[in-house]
Parts: C-alpha cells; sequence; structure tokens
C-alpha cells in the first residue's frame, strides 16, 4: 500500500521492477532507443532531413489545403511548441514552409509550399522502404492488430503519468 | 513482386504502409519520442543525470565485480562505442567510473565506483517510480508478457535491417 503522506513520484520505498517487466524494459529501452537513431541516419543520409522534419513535413502534406496550425502540429509531431517553432523557422528558410497568420486568432498556421511538397514526395520512399525493413517486414498482421492495442495502451498510461508531474520538468 | 535490380532501400515502387501499419506506426512514433524525453527530464530534474547515463551506471551496478568490458557495455545500452566512450570519460572526471585496461587485450574495462555506486543507489528509486507511473502502471501482466513478446519480434526485424544496411550511415 502507498503512504499518502508520500509523493507519487518520489516514494521512500519504490516498487521495484518484477524480473518480467525488467525485461519487458530492457526491450523497449532497445527499441525506444536504437530505432529513431536508424530513422535518423537514413534520412539524413538519403534526403538531408532528420525523422523529426520528415514528420513534420509529411504531417502537412495529409493535411487539408496542406496547412495546419502550430499548435496543432506541434501535438501530432510530438513536440513542445517551442521545438516546433525553432524547426519551421528552420525550414522557412529553405522556402519548404511558410508561416500564416490566422486572422482574429493569436495562432499562426504552417503551411507546406510546393518545394516543400516535393520534399517530402522525394524523401518518402526511402524512409517508407526503411519503416518496413526495420519493422513491418518482421511483424504479422496479427502483431500489428497487437502492437496498435498495446501502443494505445501504453501511450494512455503515458499521458496519465505526464499529466500527474512525472518526468515533466 | 520486388525487382531484383533494386537496391532494398531504394525501391522505384515502394511498398506504402497499410491503414492498419500507419495506425500502429504513428502510436509508435509517439511513444519512441514522448517516453526517453520524459525519462531524460525526471533523472535531469531529481539526479542530474541523462537517462543514458543512468542506464550505464545501472548496467554497472548489476555487473558481476562492477565491471565490463567497454563493447559489452556499449552493446547493452545500445550505444555505438564511440558514444560511450564519451560518456565513460565525462564519468571518470566526476568519479564515478574508472577505465581499467584489460591485460592481454587492446579492451579496456569501465568499472563503477562506490562513489558511482552511491550516485546510482540515490537516482534509482526516483527512475523506476517514474518507470512505474509512466508504463507499467497502466498493464497488466498478460500485457507485459505481450510487450516482451512483441518487442523481441521487433528487436529481432531491426537487427534484421540494420544488418541489411537499412538506417546505417
Amino acid at each position: 500500500m502507498s503512504d499518502p503522506n508520500v509523493r507519487d513520484d518520489a516514494p521512500a520505498e519504490p516498487k521495484w521492477l518484477t524480473p518480467e517487466q525488467q525485461q519487458a524494459w530492457l526491450g523497449l529501452i532497445s527499441f525506444v532507443t536504437r530505432l529513431p537513431a536508424a530513422l535518423d541516419t537514413q534520412l539524413q543520409r538519403d534526403s538531408a532531413l532528420t525523422h523529426f522534419e520528415y514528420f513534420v513535413l509529411a504531417a502537412l502534406s495529409d493535411a487539408e489545403d496542406r496547412r495546419l496550425q502550430l499548435s496543432t502540429l506541434a501535438q501530432q509531431a510530438n513536440a513542445s511548441l517551442s521545438r516546433l517553432s525553432h524547426v519551421v523557422t528552420k525550414m522557412e528558410k529553405t522556402g519548404w514552409v511558410r508561416r500564416e497568420v490566422i486572422p482574429g486568432s493569436r495562432g499562426s498556421n504552417a503551411v507546406l509550399t510546393d518545394a516543400g511538397m516535393a520534399k517530402v514526395v522525394e524523401a518518402a520512399p526511402g524512409h517508407v522502404a526503411t519503416v518496413q525493413g526495420l519493422l513491418f517486414e518482421g511483424l504479422d498482421d496479427e502483431q500489428v492488430a497487437q502492437l496498435t492495442a498495446l501502443g494505445t495502451a501504453m501511450l494512455t498510461q503515458l499521458d496519465h503519468g505526464l499529466e500527474r508531474g512525472l518526468g515533466r520538468a
């Protein structure tokens, strides 16, 4: 039982991981460390993009009228508004994205330009082949469904923990 | 059918993700982006450590005689030898780790000092509480077993893809 006088994120008596949890955790850490590095490496090598930049361009290319409010785009890209804003500024300089004031709002849209669209079209085949080769070629349909279900449960708990202040600055 | 004249990692006709794969992928990217950031934030805030530094100290604390060959430690920590070596040098300066030549070998061990052991003992409770709160409190035993099994399949494919040169510089 937890002590009600102890903050959830700083327990006096930590609940150590079970051997089963430890095994799952080590595999998860290996995956979450190595996959992003591999995605960045391929995109940097072949398209001079980080995976984050590619993800932002791809999200805009899928959006209606190729535009999204910066706050919405930040959420989709799993980034803080300040991190996203920094990358949008960088991609304004390359001409792939422009900012657009939203009338009657304090917000702005990011808009994908034709040059930005051309960039994502050029980068997509290599990226998708990498995603297939690093992940989906090893999973059957049932495992893909499991990954979605388990991923949803894991993201729900992650949000719940973050809302409680765990892992927040 | 794939064209045998086309390199696996640069297909002329990419095999686009199915809607089911796309859904699984977006959840996975969200998780692999946000979990490491949350782990780093808690450890930086409470113990002035990156998760990578914590992971290295914890691996040494679990090892026989609190020492591991650098190449073995790099593999366990999912890092290149050069990245690990850089962090070991940093932790030699804080007195948590020392290097030790392995007689008759060109390799070196990293050895956890008493100060390093004290550091990991101090940092562990907050980290483990974060791992519980961001992940395991949301998963029952069956889901933990699923995570291990699915994680193993995913790491196997990741290794297979990396061996084929996908996501390599």
